[in-house]
């Protein structure tokens, strides 16, 4: 019992986030390498100290791996990047790319997205000229991003946990359109969300939540 | 020549981001390690094709190791930490703490952070409407980070990387007088920026800046 890997996340949450809770990217990652975890639940309306004991922010994920937990979706991927090659390339030059374009998902492109949810969820829509400067922002980021995109199948030679963190980053903006000018993301998009761990990942996390209701 | 570590800023940048301006990350840490290494420039204005090879969202810095280069901040900062316990702990336990708060600083804390430079430099003041909902998030999160910071004096045990981020991203609050009503967050910037590596690789990256006028 103390060899899986065991990830928490909220027992319930409202139908706007769902499909987009962060677990899935872990959900995603343990599909990909084939390790065998299982998933615990924490409340969602009333956090617990020992909610805050794993997750400082009072958010989720977090993974507990034998004696350890840990939080933050880019460092469990990370750690689990560091269990399996199916996850991070072995070799220390592709591993260092993969690294570098995890960070770059969640530190460069990421921070870009956030304030459009922050935006919407307060009632702020596209056409208000106060989500200029932030569109602005997004669009300048998605189009250094594009060329990249457009010369490679994955961020880092072959599929990672950079695909993975970038992909889910990236999924929020196709739903919002906001990818119709950038066709490399948006069919990176498209290959990322086509295999088969994220569907399984994505349909799992949805029943999760469903069965709570 | 080979083994002397390379860190790539802008040759020159506008008065408002100096002493902000990330190769500051890398610095620090080169100092806290007492590692060897040299500053080169890359234009501001004219962002070459050589520069996106190294940097694909035309930002800086990077960092030459070998014959490996790598960019965003964090991967730099993970980097180093690999080749410093000055930097990373060695033992697995504090070193993947060190690794998630890390990560923590770069997607939990930056991306609240963010939202208010971008728009301040839109011209946008904290009594707008549209400034709110990112106050709110803001101090959510650093309401979650004070007791971590009451309780502790780094991040991780010892010094780390992780207090290199942490402390640069919340810098830029102190200055705006947000840290005010929390006073771990603002006492935990003053022992990060009182630490003499700060003080040389903020002083070294004005100079580098001021030499370019």
């Amino acid at each position: 019992m103390n060899d899986t890997l065991v990830v928490t996340t909220f027992d319930w949450v409202p139908e706007t986030p769902r499909g987009y809770v962060r677990d899935l990217r872990v959900r995603w990652a343990l599909e990909e390498a084939g390790l065998p975890y299982r998933v615990e639940s924490t409340p969602f309306r009333e956090r617990a100290a020992a909610h805050y004991a794993h997750q400082p922010f009072g958010q989720v994920p977090w993974l507990v791996d034998g004696g350890r937990s840990i939080f933050e979706s880019g460092a469990i991927l990370l750690h689990l990047g560091q269990r399996s090659a199916a996850l991070l390339p072995t070799e220390a030059g592709p591993r260092s790319e993969a690294t570098t374009w995890l960070f770059a998902a969640l530190n460069s492109m990421e921070p870009a997205i956030l304030p459009m949810t922050v935006l919407e969820f307060a009632g702020f829509t596209p056409d208000m000229p106060v989500t200029q400067p932030f569109e602005a922002f997004l669009k300048a980021r998605l189009g250094h991003l594009e060329p990249v995109l457009a010369g490679r199948e994955w961020l880092a030679g072959s599929f990672s946990v950079a695909d993975i963190a970038m992909a889910d980053a990236l999924r929020l903006l196709n739903e919002s359109e906001r990818l119709a000018a950038f066709p490399a993301c948006r069919a990176y998009v498209g290959r990322a969300t086509a295999r088969p761990a994220f569907i399984k990942a994505h349909a799992d996390q949805l029943a999760h939540f469903a069965a709570a209701d």
